[in-house]
This record gives C-alpha cells, structure tokens and sequence, in this order.
C-alpha cells in the first residue's frame, strides 16, 4: 500500500472570483488585490448605455493585461434618471472636493451598484466562484449612498439568503478598498502593478482627461496626496 | 376672508408604486393589492432571455387591464445557470408537492429576484415612486431562496441605504403576499378582481398549460385548496 499523499494546501484548480470592473481606478486595484488573493479573475463589466465607451475600451485592456477572463453584459434600462446617462444633461465642473463629497450628485446612477451586484452575483453562482470583489470605497466617492460600507453589508446579507451559494455558505462579498482614502488606492496600486495608464476615470470620452468633472478633480486630489503623477495626465 | 379649505385625505396626483410583473398568477395579484391601496402603478416586466415569450404576452395584457403604466427592460445574461434560461436543459416534470419543495430545482434562475429588484429601485427612484411591490410568497415557490422573508427583509435595506430615495426615507419594498399560501393568493385575487384568465404559470410556452411542470402542479394544487376552478385549464 501506498503512504497517504500530503495533505495540498492550495486546490489544483484555482478557486474563482468574480471581479466588478468599470475602466476605473478603483475597480483595476480591486482585480489586483483578488490576483494577489490568487484567484482565478473572472471580470464582469456592464455596456448599458453610458456617455461614452473609453471606460469599456479601458476595462478591455486592463482585463487583459490581468490575464483575466472578461464577461460583459448589455442593457440599456428604458429611463435615465442620471446625467452619466444622459447626454442632454450637463455633467458638474469645477467644484471642491467639499462641494463634490456635501450632496449627492446628478451623477449618481439609481441602483448601480445593486444592479452591478445582484448580476454579479449570477455569474458567481453559475461559474461558482467563491467571492465577488468590488473596488467601492466611499471617501471621495462623490457621496453616492451605494459606496457606503453599511450599504455593501446589506447586500453581502442579500448574496448570502437570496443565493443558493449563498445559503450554502460558498459565496461572499468582498468590499477591499471601503476604507482607503483614493491616495490609500493609488498607492496599494502601485504596490501590485496595476497598469494605472490604462484605467480612466474621467465622465467625459475624450481623448484627454478633462480635468474638471468631478472624478477627474477626485482623482487628482488622490495623486497629489499620494505625491505621485498621474500616468494619464499629460 | 374663506374659511379654510377641508384637509384632503388624498393628494392630488396619485402617489406611484412599481410592480414586478411577470405574466404569472401572484405578481397579477400583487398588482391589483397596488392598485386597491390607491397607487398609480408602474409594472417591470423583464424579457431577459426565458424560455418562451408567452408570459410576456400574458403580461402586458394583464397590465393593460388593470390600466398600469408598463415598462420592458431587455437584457440577456451570457451565462445560462437555469434551465427555464436554457433550452436544452430538461424541466422536471410530475413532481409531488414535497419533492418540488424540498430542493432548490434546475428552474432557479441564479439571483434573479436581486436583478429584478435592482433595477425596480432604479426605476421607483426615477419616476420618485414610493414603493415596489413584488408578489413573492415562499409556500409553494419551489424552495427559491429568492423567495423567502429573511431575503426579502435584507432587501428591504439594501434599498434603505443604498437608494437616494431609501436614505431620504422616500421608497420601501412591500411583499404582500409572503406569507400566504398558493390557494390564499387565488382567493385574493378573486376578491380583488384579477383577470386570473389572463395569467400564465407554465415554464413551457404551449398553447395549454402542460399540466406536468412544478409550477402547473403548484398552481393546481392551489386552486385545488381553494376550492375553485382554474380558467385557464380547460
């Protein structure tokens, strides 16, 4: 008889997680962080009618370059209710970050990130992988409630009774960057080799940063903080 | 000077509601529960890739009837996971009752009341809606995990925190049917008039119900306990 194999810590088949990816800096560092985790990266990434594609053509390449698989999901909902989704609408410029972080912007998305998650977490029971990561954080997240800690907790306890992996103990929600200030993520970016010249945060699709809107004056409060530049930034 | 004007019970422009609607028996009901308790009523109906369009046709009749504003959203997730998703798969037929209940079948649709109750926010949130409706109810429902109080509950505060409307105290999910069963919900529903006629509860889209998948047998069994006779069946 043959001596009992040892004990493999690690599973020959690496375990899966599901990875919310927007073209974002935030949400590239949330792919890094589950890579590290050694996670085999099953991105998921939404075309559903923002203002412009770069963000999706920006997910592409950073999805790539991860080596992770990439999923996408169309859909367009039959109503607006955002200036992120509406082109007639004017999107807020020029304002202090006191002014970005005070009220919730018309660029808030109803239900984004709910509808992100709960399609995430489809995906994750059908392919069962063992978590789904979301770069959401909510300093300098332009104060939209669905960014907030006690919010992703609410939906961790959607995932674990309204998912039969749920129930079942196999999937859970995990939240890495909650905490971080937007220079706390540059830097755990740096840290892991995330390809920060390809993730784009500005609202608007051109060919440059504006340097205005909102997430680009976020953005670049977390450079200056971090003492770093921004690769994007010309 | 006039004497004042007597406080009006009711405002003026009806207050809104949106409603899953889903073709089938219980969101019908849930429905016309809306529409008793006052609200100007705005059915969700998804078209997201199932496997016959006959419940949608049921749908926009139903919502047509009870004169409710209706919207379509239309995606389609490229993964399957279910085998009301998939075509291929085969449906369990001639299940008693307590095989149908005691596990969760291949016709769960991976977190599919999350999507839909998702994107029910964001719509209640546009059109400034005060509640959602949606005709879960667990006895009978296949053992969907989707489908009990707890989950239901958990929603509830997804809503409440990550929802602008939800944090301002303004939106709420109602689940009225919850605790009641099949043959409770069809006694409501003839109480309240629901043209049950018109709804549709089969996973196959013939012309008749087939009479063998768990949610005919489910049906039956309903109205079997109620005491009446199903129209649909002839």
């Amino acid at each position: 008889m043959k001596a009992p194999a040892r004990r493999i810590e690690r599973p020959v088949v690496a375990r899966k997680a599901v990875v919310l990816l927007s073209g974002g800096l935030d949400s590239a560092v949330a792919l890094y962080i589950a890579k590290e985790e050694g996670y085999d990266c099953h991105c998921l990434l939404f075309d559903y009618g923002q203002r412009h594609k770069k963000e999706i053509d920006c997910a592409r390449l950073i999805a790539r370059r991860a080596g992770a698989k990439l999923h996408i999901v169309k859909f367009k909902l039959p109503w607006k209710g955002s200036s992120l989704l509406d082109k007639k609408e004017r999107l807020p410029v020029d304002r202090t970050v006191e002014d970005i972080n005070k009220n919730i912007p018309s660029t808030y998305v109803p239900s984004r990130n709910t509808i992100f998650l709960s399609m995430a977490g489809s995906l994750a029971e059908t392919i069962c992988a063992e978590k789904i990561f979301i770069g959401a954080h909510y300093e300098d997240s332009s104060g939209y409630p669905d960014c907030r800690k006690d919010y992703l907790k609410a939906f961790s306890k959607v995932i674990k009774l309204g998912t039969k992996a749920g129930v079942e103990g196999a999937l859970r929600l995990e939240f890495p960057l909650i905490d971080k200030s937007k220079s706390g993520i540059i830097k755990t970016g740096k840290r892991l080799g995330v390809p920060i010249e390809l993730t784009w945060s500005c609202y608007k699709g051109g060919k440059t940063p504006c340097g205005r809107c909102d997430s680009c004056i976020l953005r670049a409060k977390g450079f200056k903080e971090a003492g770093l530049k921004d690769p994007v930034m010309r």
